[in-house]
């Protein structure tokens, strides 16, 4: 075995992580999940993650603008923090940067940088700029706090499957990017959910100061279905999640209807939607359902938590299950 | 302006860092260090850095193995929590990986990170994984903690100025790679001080544990008269150091001598150094070598701070005084 695609991503991650023999005593949680944790204080942890993009893989720069790079680089980081329930605190940043980025380039890359630090109070704490001459990659490592820790571990059968916002806005918004057409409010409205993510991190927030029972939690950047096998996995359960109850955004349903395009691939298989996907038992629903519609926060069930280990099903309109594969979820390599 | 090469790597960083307005209100210490500094509770701090490193800009794959590689990468980062006197913990890795990269040579990588993370009771807590076509980078965030910290402000005129260790074996070890004879004995040594420096982490924390009142200190990645210019600017004085004291090694003294190579170039600008530098006031100094000594350490003065400000002067051993010219140090732009 000597090719990094014959393994995959996260089996190549396995691999690589069990051979690191030393962990700290003091260490809640290691590798494997959106963060690492550990304790700084009684009562408070640090969580903390890392991040990279590089050019061609995760954007182009002929279809985004500097500020929105910088922007949703810090926003994916970000929103690697709300799936633990976490609160942003700090990033350091490191640039790679190639002969043909300009300094006024940077600047807007920074603007974009402090809109998101300003807005989510967030500092920059540190960086490093490197000359890279042959790509262009952007790496954010990032630092939080959380009073609870929500993570993938935890999910109980009978738990209801949550998630905010709505879903395949992105993944539409990045096909209709490569298309020339694009001049309409619903092509503009999904490619901004591409360009511009919003990380989650009002919600983990709502989430984390109530006392709501969220047995476990992932923000999905690999798709709903993708990202559910991993809480599953981590669980040691199943899932089914309803057809007909997945949340979309009007401008979705209307580019799908108008295009006739299947939805159902982007809303189950979409990445980096950046919403979180959660459980809890039946019991807090209620409390969940307030504290949202205060907040004007969209959260919607679902499906749940089932026994069979590691399998999500899919219940279709027409009320067949149908059992929805485990891919790789963005395997670039 | 708009090329970075004109405006260098600490301008372009100045520049940048200038525009991000949103600051923690914990703050000891923002971008500008070698790390940045909070206290995460009463009596200590977290100190924070990233680093990254290109291929053939940091690097080149013909010259080093990946043991090695993966050892300096994160020595490179644990040296800097040595500059602040601090304490390594955890580190994220992330690695962009283009098709040439087997997985043999990412065990082989690891290998050299379990290396280090075991020698220095240090957690790879986390990392990212991302197909880089184009380039091979590793990015290394760390986290440490320290009591005291020791930053570049804080030398006074009258201190002296010591560093750990030897100079220039890393920046002659690297001539020396692109020769095609380095069978010797001195050459091994010296190339590796280059691929495999040691992080001072041991000397930092004799400083940190010890009543000396270090006043300001730094790690040597960027050769000992630029990393003092750091020291002076930081601290608004100037220092005077003195030719005949800069400690070498045995095996970089016979191969200069031998092959009739002039030495202080490399003693003076030689990046990579991975030595601290720092400063004290002379009452320390009976102290420092005492606890130097017993940990069977190196450690040398080799000048002292100025009132001038931001002037580095070599003294020569002919007595007469050489104003050292501040460089950007190694600016791959």
């Amino acid at each position: 075995m000597s090719k990094i695609k014959e393994l995959g991503e996260f089996e190549l991650i396995h691999r690589l992580s069990s051979r690191l023999k030393f962990r700290a005593p003091n260490t809640v949680l290691g590798i494997g999940d959106d963060c690492a944790v550990y304790p700084v204080k009684s009562g408070t942890n640090e969580v903390i993650s890392t991040d990279a993009l590089v050019e061609d893989i995760h954007f182009k720069l002929s279809t985004t603008t500097p500020e929105a790079l910088g922007r949703k680089a810090l926003s994916a980081s970000l929103s690697d923090i709300a799936a633990m329930g976490g609160v942003p605190k700090r990033v350091l940043v490191t640039l790679g940067i190639p002969k043909k980025i300009s300094v006024s380039f940077l600047d807007r890359l920074y603007a974009g940088f402090n809109t998101i630090c300003n807005r989510y109070k967030v500092e920059l704490a540190g960086g490093d700029t490197v000359s890279s001459p042959k790509c262009f990659f952007i790496n954010v490592s990032i630092i939080g706090e959380a009073k609870r820790v929500f993570t993938r571990q935890g999910a109980r059968p009978g738990d209801l499957i949550f998630v905010t916002g709505t879903l395949g806005d992105s993944s539409l918004g990045l096909k209709l990017l490569s298309k020339k057409k694009r001049e309409a409010k619903d092509h503009k409205f999904l490619i901004g959910r591409h360009l511009d993510p919003t990380p989650r991190v009002l919600e983990a927030g709502i989430l984390a100061r109530s006392r709501i029972n969220i047995t476990s939690m992932i923000d999905i950047s690999d798709g709903l279905v993708q990202d559910l096998y991993h809480i599953c996995k981590a669980s040691k359960v199943g899932a089914r999640i309803h057809e007909d109850r997945l949340p979309r955004s009007r401008e979705l349903s209307r580019i799908c209807d108008r295009d006739q395009i299947d939805p159902f691939p982007f809303l189950l298989n979409g990445g980096e939607d950046y919403e979180l996907l959660f459980t809890l038992p039946p019991d807090g629903v209620k409390n969940l359902k307030r504290q949202f519609l205060k907040a004007k926060a969209l959260v919607t069930q679902i499906g749940e938590i089932t026994l069979k280990p590691k399998k999500v099903l899919l219940e279709k309109s027409d009320g067949r299950d149908k059992v929805l594969p485990q891919l790789e979820g963005f395997n670039h390599f």
